[in-house]
């Protein structure tokens, strides 16, 4: 029997204990710290020397050149060719799936002209070379290469270079499979904080980037925050979360399966359901006691859900939208009849999986939309993963000569305001003709 | 005389030179963290009791309770109808200009529908509650209070709360009709870090914000970084800094006043000019050396122009674009000819500044686009502050019972793959009608 916590919306302590079940710090260790600046000083002064020093104590490599870690196109193509012909389509159909949602995310380029001839806009450029960190080993994951991938080759990122170590020499061909079908336009076989580095300060061998996406360890999620500024980073995410509004007419196994499908990912992923349907939750319960025995990760999945997972009695669907917006969520199902109608009411949440046929597995891995999410309750202000984080804007203005004496004038007045003669009179001489 | 460096980009180590002017490390200051450090910790405890003390010791406020801390809109209205006219006029016009333009920034959501019905999308929603840092005492800059404020109410922000510290209770009545008008909601007069502190975590007094704008001194940026994630940020701007590209046929005096106005911000503000006629170079020089004893702020102007300025000889128009991409210059004036064309030649630049009328101080107050832009190169991967800063998005995602086996066959392929059963069993689940 797995003892997951049974709430509901009328305990007296219910905001309390909710918040308690929500918090999650990610504290920092001092030693990964230590280890992480060391890295980085050390890969910024000696360059290739200490990343092939590094990949060779810490991933085992022999390495003596460039040419041993950088796979070259025909090493990606070929494991694309070594895949399961199930397993090429699906990946094959799941990045041309990814590729049109994201191509209606590109931003573009704008300007007017007002009266008076002066033009106002806003130009769009892509990123000119951006890093994506993938992680090797066990946890290879070829959607999580589409997902990262994709959306900067269209926005239109001319060079992307993805990393991934390769401890001992082990490659995933899923994952090298998943490069090829997304453009990635050069593969170098280094990991950790050392290939974040190399990838900020850039070396000898590799190119410095302006951006790093990707997922990683506390060592490479370090490294990404000790390097931003330089170059940008995504956001350093949080333990993996689902909430599920259900109305209590879904098939409980499919909700059980569901909450599972959040918590196998690690044991801090959080998986949450609200029902206004005391019997539901009973039936979801008898689900999850039943089917977690067949579970290959059911230790992971036990230790979520005890830990971090919920049944919640609510009132009512419209008090469960409101929990919802507390909360956030990462990822959002609506397992409810018109499910549309219920979306008005939800103002923040990473991705919404409406009706009973969306699980998030299906949003996963190909429905379109991107899998790298918001967590934490960052979905207050932020948003996926997207075509928009590889475009950039410039504003542009161009004053014309009508228009220089009237805005000239008001930028004189203000800048004077504030004390700063020099842009006062960089604006009149715009339109003192005589000066 | 002023001696500001003179480089050519035919100098053997013009690129080394160039990338040690620019070079700019924003190293962190142990005690000023460690402040900091504590302050964060005491607010998140004691609330409002650590927040009264605090500003009672830093900024010699004789507060009590929260009447004493916050400004009604009658203050503000007060602050308005107190200005000149001629100034209210500026703050008005501007702050129109700036709606207008931000307004063609708002980003809708969108959804389309496949050919067997499954609906994907993005739904926009602006964020809740923003909380905004306004300096006080001698840095105070309406024109600050406009750029942040008038984006996020375009955007539909409902709770916009402005922070201020008035020390020894001194405000601005500048400032606070820049509130006015921007439609701030509300207004506390507090500051430094326990502000921030305060609007990360809430108090009793101090609602709690989803994102902090703004900019502010060494104690609040080591503060927003530290909250960063708990809430969103914008960027921790560094020195200010302008690159001029100039045919050599602007006004000399004109070019230097443009050139001042960026260094009487700042000691460590940047400013250079790019062009490829020497004798230009020259006269920009004498103009220099003649203007600057007219400047009030003249000892601020030397001493960002001899340490951090240069006045650059280029080959040509073409090479000045390729210098300025590789720089990414915050502001970038295009002072030549059919500006336009060489504009498709520049890739990186916060705010582009077309024509010899097109002064940045025009762009700083009042053309309409934003003044809060992208410093230390961070323009080669980010955007001007903007109405989609206070904006976010969520991925809908809608499976049709057509649709459902597809895309969970895929799915289920996908997350086997990945070692992820209960993913492949949820996927399953949607189309094996029998289970």
């Amino acid at each position: 029997m797995i003892q997951i916590k049974r709430l509901s919306s009328t305990d007296p302590d219910f905001d309390t204990t909710l918040g308690k079940l929500l918090a999650f710090e990610n504290e920092q260790d001092d030693a990964i710290e230590a280890t992480v600046a060391n890295i980085l000083i050390d890969i910024k002064k000696r360059g290739d020397q200490a990343l092939f020093e590094l990949t060779r104590r810490l991933d085992h490599l022999n390495i003596a050149s460039i040419t041993d870690i950088e796979l070259s196109p025909d090493e990606l193509l070929q494991a694309l060719e070594n895949l399961p012909s199930d397993q090429r389509d699906a990946l094959e159909q799941s990045a041309e799936r990814i590729r049109v949602y994201h191509k209606k995310q590109l931003i573009q380029s704008w300007q007017y002209t007002e009266p008076d001839n002066t033009i106002l806009g806003q130009k769009i450029t892509p990123l000119d070379r951006v890093g994506l960190y993938v992680p090797g080993g066990k946890a290879s994951y070829p959607s999580s290469v589409l997902m990262n991938a994709i959306p900067a080759k269209v926005a239109g990122v001319s060079e992307l270079i993805m990393v991934v170590p390769t401890p001992r020499g082990e490659k995933s061909d899923l994952v090298l499979a998943a490069a090829a079908i997304s453009q990635v336009d050069r593969v170098f076989t280094i990991g950790g904080a050392q290939a974040i580095a190399a990838l900020a300060y850039g070396t000898e061998t590799i190119p410095r980037v302006d951006k790093i996406v990707g997922p990683g360890n506390a060592y490479v999620a370090a490294a990404k925050r000790r390097v931003f500024g330089l170059v940008g980073i995504d956001m350093v995410a949080g333990p993996s979360e689902i909430l599920i509004i259900c109305d209590g007419k879904t098939n409980p196994d499919w909700i059980a399966m569901d909450l599972f499908s959040q918590a196998e990912h690690d044991e801090l992923a959080q998986a949450i359901l609200l029902t206004p349907d005391t019997d539901f939750l009973d039936k979801v319960a008898q689900s999850i006691d039943r089917l977690i025995e067949t579970m290959p990760r059911k230790n992971v999945i036990r230790t979520s859900l005890e830990n971090r997972g919920a049944l919640v009695k609510v009132r009512n669907l419209d008090e469960a939208c409101t929990i919802a917006n507390k909360i956030a969520p990462e990822h959002l199902e609506l397992s409810i009849d018109q499910p549309e109608i219920w979306l008005e009411k939800i103002k923040h949440a990473g991705a919404v999986f409406l009706g009973r046929n969306t699980c998030e597995a299906i949003g996963d891995y190909c429905a379109g939309p991107n899998h790298v999410l918001p967590t934490s309750r960052t979905a207050r202000f932020s948003s996926p993963l997207g075509v928009y984080d590889f475009q950039k804007r410039s504003s542009l203005i161009q004053v014309s000569q009508q228009s220089a004496s009237k805005l000239g004038a008001i930028a004189s007045i203000l800048a004077h305001g504030e004390g700063l003669q020099a842009h006062a009179m960089s604006a009149e001489y715009r339109y003192k003709i005589d000066k």
